[in-house]
C-alpha cells in the first residue's frame, strides 16, 4: 500500500496543532488540542504527542499503513537532523532522543526541528520565501524568535544554539528580558515588550482600552488589533515603538546576512495583517546599507498559523 | 613539471603584499608594492597585479611552469566562485571579470575574494579558527570588517553583500559613519570611530599624545600602542569605548550565529596585541545569552598581516 499521507504538529507549550497532508501536500484532516492539563514529564508530552497522532489517525479514517511520516515543531534547542531535544525552556526536555523514542512507540519514521525554525522553513518552501535562497523570519509572539534560510538551507549554528536574534541588544541599559539581558529586541518589541510599555503608561495614569490585559502577563492579539482601530493612543504608541526596534534589528540582519526576503510571522502579526510590516519597512532604510537593501523584500508570513506545520511538512520532504 | 608552488596577494587600495607558497602551505618569498601610483582605471589595477605577479616569478627564480595558481584578496563585494569584482568602493572596478582577463593575460589560474572574507578564511583554514565550523571575524582597521564561516564554508549572501555586520547599528542617534548610517559599530570602534573620539577630546581642550594623529584622517595602529603603554588618558578612553561597542557586536553575532570561535584581526589588533580581545571578553557575558556563549572562544587573529594571503590559499585550496 502507498504511504501517501503526512502527519505534522505544532507543538505549543499550551495546545498543539496537528494537520494531515495528502501527497499534493494539501491539508485533509486538522486537530488542535490543549496539552498543559497532560503534567509535566517528557514521558507525558511524548504520550500526548502519540495521543493526538492516534486520535488523528483515527478520526480522519487514514489507514495507519498510509502514513509515510510524523512531524513537530517544538520550542526549545533541538538537532533536526538527529531529532533530539537538547534543551526546551518550557517543556521539561533535555537531550532527549525524542524521534528514537516516538519511533519505537508509534511504528512510524518521526521528525522533530525547533518551532520558529519550522515556521521558516515553511514559509521558504511554501510560503512567503519561496523561491528564494537566503530567507530570514521574525516571529513576534510572547516572546521572540527567529530563523534563517542560508544558501537554501536551514541555519542553526554550532550545537543548534544560533537564530537567537531575537535577543540581539539594541538598548544597553533597557528593559530587563526573561533571557537575562537588558534591552534585546525581545524585550522591546514581543507582546512582553509591548505589554510591559503599556502597563506602564497605564500605571501612570494614562487610559487605554488594554489596561486589562495587561495587568498581569500579555495581550491577546486580537485584542491589540480591536484597540489599533479604535485609535487607542497607547496601544498605538506601543506598537510603533515595537517596529521602531524591529527596523534596527531588520537592518543589522539585512546588513549582516543580505537576504532576498525577511518574513514577519506570528500572532501579533497574523491579527494586524500589514500593519508591522508596513511600519518596519518606513524606517529600516535608515539602519542597513541601501546597496543591500535594494535587494531584500520585506513580507509578512503567507501561512499565518500553519507556518509551523508547512515547516514541519518541508522537514520530512527534505529527509 | 610539478606545479607545486601559489603566489597569494593581498591588494590593498595603497599597497600589495604578495607571498609564494610551497607544496607544503609554507611561504618561500614575500613582496611588499605600492599601488597608488598606478593610476585609477581597472585596467591599470589589474597591470599592477600583473606586474607583480610576473615580479614574484622573475626574482623568486621559480619556473612560470611550476606555478599552480595566483589568488588575490581586495576591498569589494566580490564573487569568489566566479572571480568577479561586483563592486569596490576605493577601486574603479563594477561587475568586472578580473578572473578572466588575468588568466588570459598571466596564463595561470586566477582566484579572488573579498579581503575580509579572505582573512577570516585564512584564519579558518590556518590560524585562530582551525578544526572549527562556525568562525567570525571582525577586523578592526580605518573600517569595521566582517566575514564568516558557517557550517564550514564561506557564506556571503544574496549577491555576496552580505557579513557586512561592521555596520550593525548599535546607536540610532550616534555619530555618522562613511555608509550614510548613524551609530554603527565602523562609526564606533574601528581607527575612525576612535580616532574621532579623540578629535573631540582634543578640540575641547584636553591633552593627548594622539592629537597631532587625528588632525586629518586617523591615527596608525603603533602609534596607538605606544599612547596607551604611556598611560594616555584619551587614548584609553577611545579603546574602552571602542571595545564596549564591540562587546555589544560580538554578543550579537554570538546570539545570532552561535559560532565556535569569533576573531579578532587587523592592524589594530595585531599592533595592541590580546588588549582589544581581553577588553571585549571582559563585558561580552552582558550581551549574549549564556547557554550560546559558553561554546565560543574569543581570539585575536593567528596571522598578523597574513590572514588575508593565508585566506587567498585556502582559496586555492578549494577550488
Amino acid at each position: 500500500m502507498e504511504k501517501k499521507y503526512n502527519i505534522c504538529l505544532d507543538i505549543g507549550g499550551t495546545k498543539i496543532l496537528g494537520a494531515i497532508f495528502n501527497e499534493k501536500d494539501e491539508i485533509v484532516y486538522r486537530l488542535k488540542k490543549k496539552t498543559k492539563s497532560e503534567g509535566d514529564s517528557s514521558d507525558n508530552v511524548e504520550s500526548v504527542i502519540i495521543k493526538v497522532v492516534e486520535e488523528m489517525i483515527a478520526e480522519s479514517g487514514i489507514p495507519k499503513e498510509q502514513i509515510h511520516a510524523v512531524a513537530a515543531g517544538a520550542p526549545g534547542v533541538i538537532d533536526q537532523d538527529a531529532g533530539i531535544v537538547l534543551f526546551s525552556p518550557n517543556l521539561p526536555w533535555r537531550d532527549y532522543d525524542i524521534k528514537s523514542s516516538i519511533e519505537k512507540k508509534v511504528g512510524i519514521p518521526f521528525y522533530i526541528g525547533n518551532d520558529v525554525n519550522m515556521g521558516v522553513l515553511g514559509e521558504y518552501k511554501f510560503g512567503a520565501g519561496r523561491g528564494h535562497q537566503q530567507v530570514i523570519g521574525f516571529f513576534i509572539g510572547t516572546g521572540m524568535g527567529g530563523g534563517m534560510i542560508l544558501d537554501g538551507k536551514l541555519f542553526t549554528g554550532y550545537k543548534h544554539k544560533g537564530a537567537e536574534y531575537g535577543h540581539m541588544v539594541l538598548e544597553p541599559e533597557g528593559p530587563l528580558c526573561n533571557c537575562g539581558q537588558r534591552g534585546c529586541l525581545e524585550a522591546l518589541s514581543s507582546k512582553q515588550g509591548m505589554s510591559a510599555y503599556i502597563r506602564e503608561q497605564v500605571t501612570r495614569g494614562r487610559k487605554s482600552m488594554m489596561a486589562d490585559y495587561v495587568t498581569e502577563g500579555v495581550f491577546k492579539s486580537k485584542a491589540l488589533k480591536k484597540a489599533l482601530n479604535a485609535g487607542d493612543a497607547v496601544a498605538t504608541e506601543a506598537v510603533n515603538r515595537a517596529c521602531h526596534y524591529l527596523a534596527i534589528a531588520t537592518g543589522n540582519m539585512i546588513n549582516t546576512i543580505s537576504p532576498e526576503v525577511v518574513v514577519y510571522g506570528g500572532g501579533v502579526v497574523e491579527a494586524t495583517g500589514d500593519l508591522f510590516v508596513d511600519k518596519i519597512a518606513a524606517e529600516v532604510d535608515r539602519y542597513c546599507m541601501p546597496s543591500i537593501r535594494t535587494t531584500v523584500e520585506l513580507k509578512a508570513a503567507a501561512l499565518g498559523d500553519d507556518s509551523v506545520i508547512y515547516g514541519a511538512l518541508a522537514l520530512i520532504e527534505e529527509h
